[in-house]
């Protein structure tokens, strides 16, 4: 199973998938901000997980009811916008998400119900309907399998995004495509992450769905930059079984979760204002949960980010943000080691800990709690800039 | 009862308690950094509440024993130092902490068992214990009454406050008189909050406990500035009875809660990098507990805090957040408030709301998680700004 960045990327690498991306004047910049991506079968099998924030906007809502009504697990196509979250604005944002469906599935002569809507903006200003409804018909003239229709996709759903962002794994005579938008979770105001995965694998919806589950939790559940889960968060996968192919549970597995840490990578190199991509590995506590609680805490602590903006290898922050995690510990037995240097042992700095080098752009974190416990988990995280405070602080960005 | 910012101020207003303050070379400044309040009797009654964080510095845990050992719940000296927290040193940290309790027993002629100890400043340095020793018999040879003595003291334990903050309430005959330092819990390497708190009534342990709790409950632990809670905070009240005055529980209670309001005021105010004061009210959750993780979501949410710094009344931000906590709601029926004007009703944007003038220094969020639920709580908090990221980017700041 290769993947590499030379190769051609995106969603319509795989057999049987085209894609389309129009600007329909959603972006005050004019840039592109419509995408549709079509499952042209045989088979229309697809899985997704979505965000878990109680606020969820309504095209997650639309998406949710589409993979469960009329063909259940189906999905035949998605339709994208960026510059519009279509989140927090009541019935008529259900209304506007349900006819973006409808509009799509009318184009495409598909069934409404299996039309994914995935939207991405600004919260709580109604979506244009007149340009969207224009956009959606514009869209489906454009449908095309080259891998520019895939890639013109992935630029047509950024918002703060400074790269497209796009992934291909190779598997024996099948492949997985995908895009993705958002940038290390740092804006859930801009309803920060979609994802859509295509595979000409032929796969049940219960294989793509354990897979999809397996690998979100090891890369964009790991991407805690600020702590921060959006109204409109969704990945999708969608399968057609175009390469006749049908791969094992584990190679299933691990293109799709190759596919997602392809794009979770891109995803936080691309957070807003990083300097620094920050691995926190917790162990040496009473379970995997305690250790993921202990590494979210430290990676959710300002004074540790702004820290690692600094390039300082300010341990005591570091101890001082565990100590206050909901994690098993022996607060006199706390070893910290950055870029796997002991600066902290036993709770007490290690000899040469301030001189240790964290001048790099990765900064790699491993926090023993010292309980001699099996738990242990991982985050990525980055640092906090002036960039970021400059972004997040200009009106409604 | 009165309190006043124009009358004396400080924990040397209250009869029978004197201070010193004086330059012991720990801080690299060469500002004065130590100092020492003396209870002179009758009585010696104390009371204190400690930092939650689990790693806990050495002077804290000296001071948590001054409370048990020798007499009980009596405390005849306070000493502090800062520029050094004297946290995660080891065994030699406990010795020095110790160390400091026994030379100011010495030098003041009682015994170590009532000394309290109060350090704060960088994590990880062991405390220059010849400074310190030398530190001492100064601090005990220069003890005076006079309201500077008190102000000197005040302006000793400043690590980045840039101002030093002291109080006093007026009861009738019998006075509180109270210090502090903190930059609004926003630097816990840096040892975040002290506090010593004075009066001359007539108090038992008991009584002063129970009033020191409620208040800290409803003034420091409500200031949330990012959610750090440092290794060393302390909040210590003494009560000599020099004035012959027993307040009643519900008089002390008042007046030890006007103390600690007033210095939260000054801490809140003088935060890391703070352009912003916000207050987040959190009602209509199952409890009260509910309600203020909601409000703490929010306060910690560093997209609102960035949204408050460009005095943006982004209320998508408030909705995106608040959907994370651990707190009933109904997701279609959220409301927002800023500055007492509706900006979200209904989990909608309300007219008008992206005119709302948020470019005062003080902003007053509250939100309705709409579930009818009787729970309310509030957290007093400050917006993120470039100047926080400068402050605490800097080498081992």
């Amino acid at each position: 199973m290769t993947t590499s960045e030379t190769l051609p990327q995106g969603v319509t690498v795989p057999q049987g998938f085209s894609a389309a991306s129009i600007t329909a004047g959603i972006k005050p910049s004019g840039n592109p901000d419509m995408a549709l991506v079509v499952n042209q079968g045989p088979r229309f099998d697809a899985a997704a997980v979505f965000t878990r924030n109680r606020v969820v906007a309504a095209p997650v809502k639309v998406t949710q009811a589409a993979l469960k009504d009329g063909n259940p697990n189906e999905l035949k196509a998605a339709v994208f916008n960026a510059g519009n979250a279509n989140a927090c604005n009541g019935a008529q944002g259900m209304t506007d998400a349900k006819k973006m469906a409808e509009d799509t599935a009318l184009a495409l002569g598909v069934d409404v119900s299996d039309i994914a809507v995935c939207s991405t903006g600004l919260i709580g200003e109604l979506m244009p309907m007149d340009k969207v409804h224009g956009g959606i018909d514009k869209l489906a003239k454009n449908l095309g399998t080259e891998q520019s229709h895939g890639a013109g996709a992935a630029a047509a759903i950024m918002t703060t995004d400074t790269v497209p962002k796009q992934t291909v794994v190779h598997g024996q005579g099948w492949t997985v495509g995908g895009m993705g938008k958002g940038v290390g979770m740092m804006a859930p105001s801009l309803a920060t992450m979609l994802v859509c995965i295509t595979t000409d694998a032929q796969a049940s919806p219960a294989a793509l769905d354990a897979a999809l589950r397996k690998a979100c939790d090891v890369t964009f559940n790991t991407l805690d930059v600020d702590g921060s889960t959006s109204t409109n968060d969704t990945v999708i996968v969608m399968a057609n079984g175009a390469s006749g192919v049908e791969p094992s549970q584990e190679e299933l597995d691990e293109a799709i979760l190759k596919a997602c840490a392809d794009l979770a990578d891109q995803l936080q190199a691309d957070a807003e204002g990083v300097t620094k991509r920050v691995k926190i590995t917790v162990k040496g506590t009473g379970s995997d949960a305690q250790a993921l609680n202990a590494a979210r805490t430290l990676g959710r602590d300002n004074l540790f980010k702004c820290a690692m903006f600094g390039s300082d290898p300010n341990w005591g922050r570091v101890l001082a943000a565990v100590g206050m995690a909901d994690a098993e510990m022996d607060p006199d037995n706390i070893s910290v080691f950055f870029n796997n240097q002991p600066v902290c042992v036993e709770s007490t700095g290690a000899p040469g800990a301030r001189e240790v080098d964290l001048s790099g752009a990765d900064i790699d974190v491993l926090v023993d709690l010292g309980t001699g416990g099996e738990g242990t988990a991982f985050v990525r995280t980055t640092d906090l800039s002036h960039d970021y405070v400059e972004i997040n602080s200009a009106y409604s960005s």
